[in-house]
């Protein structure tokens, strides 16, 4: 079964388009505060898996999928990335889609290697995975050779959600075309070959897309038209503004293929002291049913 | 100390203008070789960590500095990030420069995590890191905050050497300036902030630039006038096809201000059995004089 036929059947069962952040900044919760361990950071990484396992527990049949940041474990070091291989692990335990957003990109056999590292049977094994395509195509299109090849996908950086986002994603050619649409069209170009490999015409392949949700709403609009074969990874709902009339745009007539994610939002509860997975609990509720009443809006 | 005088000290030091890559792909030689292991990832990563403290035990009066590529240590898992780690301190303790290849990018938050990671002491302590711009220059700076803070630097990439490198990069505006020029142009603007930041007007800042070494010399020429406060990492020398006749554009009128890298063609010997070190010794040795006879030309 592709990454994308199981995202869309989760979104149908669980009726939630909700993609859950796993961002850990252990400074913010006081359960993972690195004072609280005199800064070593095994037990800051073991106290992180704790927090994030009662909040996956607390949350998991209300998400379409989660998506762990690689930065925040790595710069935990190797007791960091155990933690990240453990969560990896309760995810997949769980049934639920992964999306590990680690952002790679690099040349021919680098990219491969990473491709291995994530989108490959082992212990950071992830359904798909973030990938940057400054390098060109052919930086790309490794990850997604690994990802059909092992029923997995990839999302590629087409237009950020953060303020420098258009600093060079909108620059423009003589023809008006900017740099982020002709990455998207490029992607279109893959999404098609890769379906075409597979004897499909339609639908979804393993070549996704990360589009800002904090983007206006016609613009996401157009990037759902002009990658009509890409799942979009919306990132920016919530604590960096995007709204669910916006990200509703990112949906297909069906509302599927996309997900919206949200970190900071759904799982920094400073205040609640041990009430914080229930807390995450009723965040993910709500924002599940903000997208949903936006799509009903949309029609 | 900054990192640029620690590498031009270094340069001067040593006369060789080596950046030797580490990239493990252990089916390569047989005695990393995973069959040799039963594909155990834990001894195939020890066998890595002892053949490249071999060759770096065999080379390091001979390069400027080292260069790992974070992608092929991930593919491995754990193991191989604690070989990562090992040999980044294999690095550190003889005092020899070490870039970590990971082309990290992501947003503000999260590139500080990263900065964290690897530009701040810790087990994945690196002098500097390559950084993806695709994100835009509110994802370059906080790396480069953590690099100035810390004497340490960043290598942006700016134009690639891989043959799908131009698919985005040499895209251009309406006024014929090209994506790389453009991310160029802002990476200047950043160096001479970063310079004025510690009071100086001239030399060479935290900002440094990946420019590829398979680039006409001309254009490598261009990169190295349009980015006078940079250090240059120049790959793809070699086995890529590079020419010392093109790299050595990149370097400054003193000499100094780059650096090439070579990876398989310093390190992977197959067929030479026990002596591998001896022959990246030779390899090294007849790149470094290839480098400066080639300086020499250039005059």
């Amino acid at each position: 079964m592709t990454f994308s036929d199981r995202l869309n059947d989760r979104i149908r069962a669980t009726g939630s388009r909700v993609c859950l952040g796993i961002d850990p900044r252990p400074e913010e919760h006081p359960a993972t505060h690195p004072d609280r361990f005199g800064g070593d950071p095994a037990q800051v990484a073991k106290a992180v898996v704790l927090y994030y396992q009662a909040i996956i527990e607390a949350t998991h049949d209300l998400v379409a999928c989660y998506k762990p940041q690689a930065a925040f474990f790595e710069a935990l070091g190797i007791p960091g990335l155990i933690a990240l291989a453990q969560l990896l692990a309760e995810i997949r335990s769980r049934g639920v889609p992964v999306i590990l957003d680690a952002k790679r990109g690099d040349l021919g056999s680098t990219a491969e290697a990473y491709a291995r590292a994530y989108l490959a049977d082992g212990v950071f094994a992830a359904d798909a995975l973030t990938v940057n395509p400054y390098l060109g195509m052919d930086g790309v299109r490794p990850f997604v050779t690994q990802a059909a090849e092992a029923g997995r996908g990839v999302f590629v950086l087409v237009r950020t959600s953060n303020p420098g986002g258009g600093d060079f994603q909108l620059m423009r050619d003589a023809s008006g075309v900017a740099l982020f649409e002709r990455v998207a069209d490029r992607l279109g170009e893959l999404a098609r070959e890769a379906l075409g490999a597979v004897g499909r015409e339609g639908g979804y392949s393993p070549v996704g897309a990360v589009v800002g949700a904090t983007l206006p709403a016609e613009e996401i609009g157009a990037l759902r038209r002009r990658l009509p074969h890409s799942l979009l990874l919306l990132p920016g709902y919530g604590a960096q503004g995007g709204t669910a009339d916006s990200a509703a745009q990112g949906f297909d007539a069906d509302g599927l293929g996309a997900v919206v994610n949200a970190s900071r939002s759904l799982t920094v509860f400073p205040d609640a002291g041990p009430a914080f997975a229930g807390e995450a609990r009723r965040a993910t509720q709500a924002m599940r049913d903000d997208l949903n009443e936006a799509l009903e809006r949309r029609g």
